[in-house]
């Protein structure tokens, strides 16, 4: 547009790539960071920078940390008997929202998809497997999602695990908390009936 | 939350700040922003601190400009004839949008409220004035908000400029382009019926 100035344009492209935030959104935030302090709008862009610079991954489990161990890793308060298999370290504050969790993590890096060329071998599925040879581990509880890239790598980290005498399990499906039985999907509902439990 | 890198926590708090960003929002941008490049982060913030550093008001019209005249003011092909008045500039990106009109722009930086404090006096009317007086322009388009502050804006500045020979007008109202009748409000639907044209 003729009536933007360029570095004004230039914001905008930049927020328009994130996800999640279409030329309105962008447009929004643009004005809002042009009336606010110098300040504020600074701090903003310094986070960004200071976030790539600091954050790296957690050499044991693989969750994003800043240098060293994250900070599950290192609390050690938790329980390290037990770990959590997820894809993706977002997984990990999800799971840590419920407050049902109090042992450790292994992040894979994504699940196993043949499709998009995501073989076992790109995971950090060794690092698992090394990571559970000689621990302490008792359960691993296999938390990747439940579609079917999620199933395949939970089946297939099941085989290797259970070999090492490790009690895996995966976590329950049905229907969702407050959900009504008549908007059910016939599978999650099937999922449902099939893992009922006694009152 | 524990599981949370400080730095990770930082950024999230930040664009939690931004209009229209709510957690999840923020989250999913920041987990964009932690799998993306280096490079396209750092583009986004140094475009951030670029646009506060070099956009400030253009001296004639209070549009943003980058040093100097906006890109309206400085475009010598415009109608220097006809002048639109608006409270904010972005609402110059909305009118440049129907590329109906090719005159120039003043920018109020705002609408009279005395609910809110702002008096005639914190706005850009004295500059609007001294623009106005001995120039050539013929026609002054009030277009401000059509809520209470908007419409008092424009009935204030229409008794100022009208006593200087400027001819005066204020954008339609009426029912949006594509709207059924039978939702239009019926404040909207008066005006139409009042301002109705012979076909």
């Amino acid at each position: 547009m003729m009536s933007q100035s360029l570095s004004i344009q230039k914001l905008l492209d930049e927020f328009e790539r994130l996800p999640g935030i279409g030329p309105k959104s962008a447009q929004r935030i643009v004005y809002w960071l042009l009336n606010t302090s110098h300040s504020d709008a600074e701090r903003l862009a310094q986070a960004i920078i200071e976030v790539k610079e600091t954050v790296s991954f957690c050499p044991q489990c693989f969750n994003y940390a800043e240098g060293g161990l994250c900070a599950v890793c290192a609390d050690t308060k938790r329980d390290n008997s037990i770990l959590c298999v997820v894809s993706e370290p977002r997984d990990i504050t999800a799971i840590e929202k419920t407050r049902e969790f109090s042992g450790l993590y292994h992040v894979l890096g994504g699940a196993i998809s043949p499709i998009d060329g995501v073989s076992p071998d790109d995971l950090t599925i060794k690092d698992l497997i090394g990571r559970l040879a000689g621990s302490e581990v008792k359960e691993v509880i296999l938390a990747t999602n439940t579609n079917v890239e999620g199933e395949t790598t939970a089946v297939y980290l099941s085989k290797l695990i259970k070999p090492l005498g490790v009690k895996t399990t995966r976590l329950a499906s049905g229907l969702p908390v407050g959900g009504d039985i008549e908007f059910a999907d016939e599978v999650t509902l099937g999922r449902a009936i099939e893992s009922r439990r006694e009152l």
